[in-house]
Order: structure tokens, then sequence, then C-alpha cells
């Protein structure tokens, strides 16, 4: 049993969990608080490790993000987010100040590829190779890894912005993302449901029309997955994904959209395994910043750790 | 220099390459013919390998094809072209028959990754970790490398088929694609060119509005891939891509759809690097697959290769 201690921060865009844990994914302590502003918020995460520092030392912390961020370890904004349309995280050095206030080794990598590695060491990816972690709350992102690696390229994945059909004879909302309007986070993320229905999505009835319309835009996005990546399961989580009702209506959605191109059982014939909710639920997340954190010590699957001196 | 011989097949729809060559992406012999009925078409393939035996003996075969492909080595039908919209190449096991009379092992990946690999190795994609080649021709497909291995995951990407954004107030062109209708092959392959505007994309001049809109959907789609895969490069060849008219309007569509939010230079800035044409031109596909004949023998690159005893 590795009985190490590790950090582990989900920086999200509504909310902070942070969690000391084993590098078994066992945690021993946890705290949430709503995101402020950066000075505020962080101060909290800081002083919560800070708290652990007494008793066993952690090795280190992982950090998964909200984006986008610079995870170029060679840029010298490495470790920011960059450009968000969140008030006063443009420009934010994550890394930096995690590092210098608590001295110890930081990994970060996107929120959602945070939780896809949760999910894959503990979770629902569980010996899978090729898989989609997509979270659809306020916002929409998602992560994942081809082949073991968790997915980075040029930047990283922005996959809840994605251009998608929308008939606007049918659907005459304009979107409400501030970059793209009608993107796919602009007409499903939490943010769209509440500013289209009038109402926060948790308070719309299971058989609300929001719901069909919802499944639909997930199912073309979905589709979009699947064709790009053909990942051997898509792990739906986030806030919206609490209405569980959706489950089903997407798998049939996605099976419509595909038309039966793709041939492959898994969809084809019984995708309630295709589908799925995350394992670690809403811990996730922060159990992937400890993942992180242990993997970004050791090496491996493509986190990328600052190696700058303390 | 490596100079064994490997034998090359690029099976794409419209027409069959195959070549002679040397590990190093040297090119011996070279035949191209139309793609008829399999049975007429495998013949002649066969019998180009066939003239070359005597000589200097292949070690391998590379095929480089259309799809969808069963590219899973525990399948029984490993090898097959699957379903495809391509009269009569449905259920076609194109390993077995090469294997079958040629007596070699052959590899087999999709036509576009394996002019991912032509590229990777020898051209415009050298040095890169993730990038994308899409074909535009009568059909459109896309492979490429996540973290340097060739993507694959519950089958093979389709990348040609994701739904994309149609106005149809602006564009009421129905689509082309026999499964979807108006997906991004639907809506902007050769054949979706020939069907809407009645005539040949090569018959087109430079300054018709079909290249303006064939550039609008192509933008769409590249945004679609960067927001998924984040890929360093995207390399676009295939016959429509000869009009090199496209290429500029292409990049500043890309720009347009992505409204600043992936901040990268790459990008934003100077994008001339970011799409380009294959620097193999017509051979990417052929050199593909006689690099993918010899990294099935060596392994590696998530290269399917079929362990059949001759």
């Amino acid at each position: 049993m590795d009985q190490t201690l590790y950090g582990g921060i989900e920086a999200g865009g509504t909310k902070f969990v942070c969690a000391v844990g084993t590098g078994e994914g066992e945690i021993l302590r946890e705290t949430r608080f709503p995101t402020r502003d950066p000075e505020e918020t962080l101060r909290k995460a800081i002083s919560f490790f800070n708290e652990q520092l007494g008793e066993n030392p952690l090795q280190a912390i992982g950090i998964g993000s909200f984006g986008p961020l610079d995870l170029n370890p060679s840029s010298p904004t490495y470790g920011y987010i960059t450009t968000t349309p969140k008030t006063n995280w443009s420009n934010t050095d994550l890394v930096g100040e995690v590092e210098k206030t608590l001295g110890l080794p930081v990994s970060i990598d996107t929120d959602v590829n945070a939780a896809a590695l949760g999910e894959h060491r503990w979770g629902a990816a569980k010996g899978l190779e090729t898989f989609i972690y997509l979270t659809i709350g306020t916002g929409i992102g998602g992560g994942g890894m081809v082949k073991g690696q968790l997915l980075h390229g040029l930047i990283h994945p922005e996959m809840g912005h994605i251009p998608l059909p929308h008939d606007v004879g049918q659907d005459s909302f304009e979107g409400a993302c501030s970059y793209h309007g009608d993107c796919f986070e602009g007409l499903a993320s939490g943010s769209a449901i509440a500013k289209r229905w009038g109402q926060s999505p948790e308070s719309l009835p299971p058989d609300h029309p929001a719901w069909s319309l919802e499944a639909k835009y997930i199912g073309y996005a979905l589709a979009v997955y699947v064709y790009v990546l053909s990942p051997e399961r898509i792990i739906l989580g986030g806030g919206v994904m609490r209405q569980k009702e959706l489950f089903p209506l997407i798998r049939a959605e996605l099976k419509q959209v595909l038309q039966g191109y793709v041939r492959s059982d898994a969809i084809l014939v019984d995708n309630d395994d295709y589908i799925v909710p995350p394992k670690l639920g809403d811990q996730a997340g922060v159990l992937g910043a400890i993942a992180m954190a242990k993997v970004g010590l050791e090496g491996g699957t493509g986190i990328s750790q600052h190696a700058r001196a303390h």
C-alpha cells in the first residue's frame, strides 16, 4: 500500500475541491468552497494544505483546473489560466502561486484530464486505453486518453466549444457562450439551460422539454467525439448529468445521429455500458488531481510538471 | 540505408496505388489503376507484387484502405472492409486475400492513418507528436497521431462524418452522404461539390462561389478537430485540395470560427504553417503503407498486424 500523501486541487469555475489522499486513491481530508476571485480562493486552498503539513508532509500537489491553461513547460506563462470568460481569472499563475507558497512540486492539467485520470485509475475507465471524460455543468469540457496518454497537443482539448448543428427554426435560443454563441457549451451547458428556460437545471422536472433538447445536443456532440477519436467509452459527469433520465435519452440520440455507420456492438446493440456516469462521482476531479501529483513525481502519462527550482 | 523492400497498397475508393519501396521511403516501382469491383482490383494489385517477387523478395505488405475497416486483431473479420457505401466492397477480406495469395505478412490501417504515418516519417508531420491528416476527395476521411501513436480506439476515426452547422436558409443543398445527408462529407466532399453545382470540382474556376462555401465547411470541421484533439498541425490532402486557393480561405475561416478562444500563435498569428498540404503529395498514402509494412514487422506505433499462420 502506498501511504505517501499527496494534495489534489480541483479548480472548478464554480467550486474548488481540495483534498489530501494516498497514492491508492484514499481521501483522508477534503474541503469544498465556492470559487471567488483568485486571491481569496487560492489563499483558502493553500491554508487547507498548510494545516496538513505539520502532521504528515505531502510529497506533491496536483491541480486539475478549468481553462484554457498554458501547459507548455517551456512557456513563460506555464501553469497559468490564460483567457477565460471567468471574471478576474485571466492570466492567473496557478502553478507559481501554489509552488511558491507550499514549496512542493506541482503538476497541472485540465480539470477534465484530471477527472479522466482519476476514472482511469480507480473508476469507469479502468483498463481502457482510449476514452473520453466529459463534464456538463456550468460549462462543458472534455478530456481523456488516447492509447493510455492524456490528451494534449498544441494546447489541450476544449471539447465543449465545438460547433454543432443548430436548427434555429426548431430552437431559436441564440446560445450562451460569450465567445461562440451557439457552440455546444453555448447550447447545452447548465448556464445555457438556465438562460434558455429562465430557471436552473435542478429545478426543471424530468418530463420538461428541456431534457429532450439537451439530449439532442449532447447526442450530436458525442457523435462528433466518436467520429474523431473512436473512444472505447464516454463518461459523462458534471451537474447537469445529475439528471439521470438524460442517460437513456442521450444513448438513443447518439444511435440516431450515427445512423449505423459506426459498426460496433458497443454502440449499436447495447450502449448502456458505452455512455456512463463517473464511478468516482463528484470526487473524480480531486482524486484525479491526487493521481496527477503522484504521476507528476514519477513521470509518465503525459502530465506536465514544472522543473522550477524551489 | 535500409534497402530491404516492402510493398505498399493505397486502397482508395477511386483508385488503387501499389508500390514497392525501401524502408527509407524510396519508391522503386509504382502502379495506379481505378478501383473497380474487389475481385478485379485485388487481382491487379497482387499481380503487380507477384512480378517483383522473383527479383528481390518483399518482406511485408502494408495496406492503407478506405473503410470502415475491422482493425481488431481478435475479430473474425479482422482486416475486412465492413460497411461501405461503395458498391460490392462491403465485407471484403482485404488482409486475408493479400496474405493468402502473396504469402507475406500484411499490416493494415485506414488510408488516412497510412498517409499520416507517411507524412510523419518523411513529410509535413516530421517531428510532431499530435497532428491530423485529412483527405478531402471523393469522400472525406481523417487520421493522425496523438503523442506519436496512430489514432485508433473502439474502431478508428471516421472524421469525415461529423455533424456540422448547416444553415439551410443560406445553403439549401440537402447533402450527399448516403448515411447522414448533410454531415461534413455530405456537404463538402468532391462528390458533394459535384452534386451541388452540377459539375466536377476540377471544372469549377477559382472565383466560383463553391470555394468560399467549401472553405466555410472545412473551417467548421477544422475547428472541431482543434477543439477535440488540439493538433499541432493539420495536413489537408485529397483531390479537392488541389484547388490551392482553398488554403488561405480555410485558414481565415478557422480563425473566424474559433473567435480567439484557442490562444496559440500557431493559429492566431500566422497559420500558414498550421494548415498545410501534404509534403509527399499524392504519394503520402502509398509511402505510408510502405512505412506501415515495415513498422508492422517491427511492432510499434499502434499498427495492427495479423498473427495468422502462413
